[in-house]
């Protein structure tokens, strides 16, 4: 009889399955919402509806969007010749951050990886194709891990074939680490010193 | 435009608003969110609307409960003889985790802290007072803090002029750290130890 409510327990499991929230931190969490006044776990509540309900992909570039296209790519400020590949939509909020980037994106949502296969088709590499009217530059904006490291090569040839000028991010970002953990400053230095693949 | 919806922006400031949570930690568990299935992100809606609506205190204990009296109140198993005052909700369940105590609670909702205008009055001690019939022993396990202590004394010097035992657990809890952080034994240790005060 460790918790006296199935409530507490059924809170306390679904903060527990979240990534980085262990037992106690999610015991903790639980506890803390139920000091709080109703309106604000109810507004939590309604929040995460909303979350799922309204947020899309931009049938674009596939990042995360309330309006299709997202408002990236219906924006007159953004260069609209140069576009920055990424694994997953908060790749482009990292890379936003730096204010150095004003092209646009393409969300690839996921990576090649052979051993769990996962292939080139099941990654959004041919929308990315289908949309390099106008393009004359692509950048490789993949964690430097071996999966990305496929990946940039697989897509670099694609592109090159295609007669595409292909950049890839410069490895400021330490190798075997992800974007998500850089810093801005280290990530505007790999924007900055892109080199030809 | 670093993120690209409201309703994700609105999700990442409500996970930063949780201790603990900072910002990157909150959009990472959002887009997490994104991932997931619409069911689990309902169900985890739903859950929080329940954790507000079900949990209510113990009319007895002063614990979290769906049923009124809580289940510990209720139950056969436990010693009615003997009661475990603790500051907060979650110190009921950290030594429930022990295994090592069969008697009942009693929960203050809080410590007295005359240098926050918190007094004797703002927390559950009346309550203990009038509910001590039948009650052979009053165990204090609360947080070794300077509050603590000071409320510890206070309760014991009231229980003793009622001919109350009062024990207080031992200082196995180091001192100026909480119930919450201190493992399983060490609390064992500490309720095994009890000294007269």
């Amino acid at each position: 009889m460790i918790y006296t409510s199935q409530s507490i327990e059924k809170v306390i499991e679904l903060f527990s399955s979240l990534p980085s929230i262990g037992r106690k931190t999610a015991q903790r969490l639980t506890f803390h919402l139920l000091r709080q006044p109703n309106e604000l776990v109810e507004n939590f509540s309604k929040a995460l509806i909303e979350l799922k309900k309204n947020v899309k992909y931009c049938s674009v570039c596939y990042n995360y969007t309330e309006n299709d296209p997202c408002d990236i790519c219906s924006s007159h400020k953004r260069d609209k010749s140069i576009l920055c590949v990424v694994e997953e939509p908060n790749d482009v909020v990292v890379i936003e951050k730096t204010h150095d980037f004003f092209g646009l994106y393409h969300v690839l949502h996921g990576i090649m990886n052979p051993l769990e296969g996962i292939t080139q088709d099941d990654i959004r590499i041919k929308e990315l194709i289908n949309r390099l009217n106008g393009i004359e530059e692509v950048i490789l904006a993949l964690n430097p891990t071996v999966e990305g490291e496929l990946t940039t090569h697989y897509i670099a040839k694609l592109l090159k074939a295609l007669d595409i000028k292909v950049t890839r991010i410069a490895s400021g970002v330490p190798m075997g680490s992800s974007l998500e953990f850089t810093d801005e400053a280290t990530i505007s230095r790999a924007l900055e010193s892109r080199i030809a693949v």
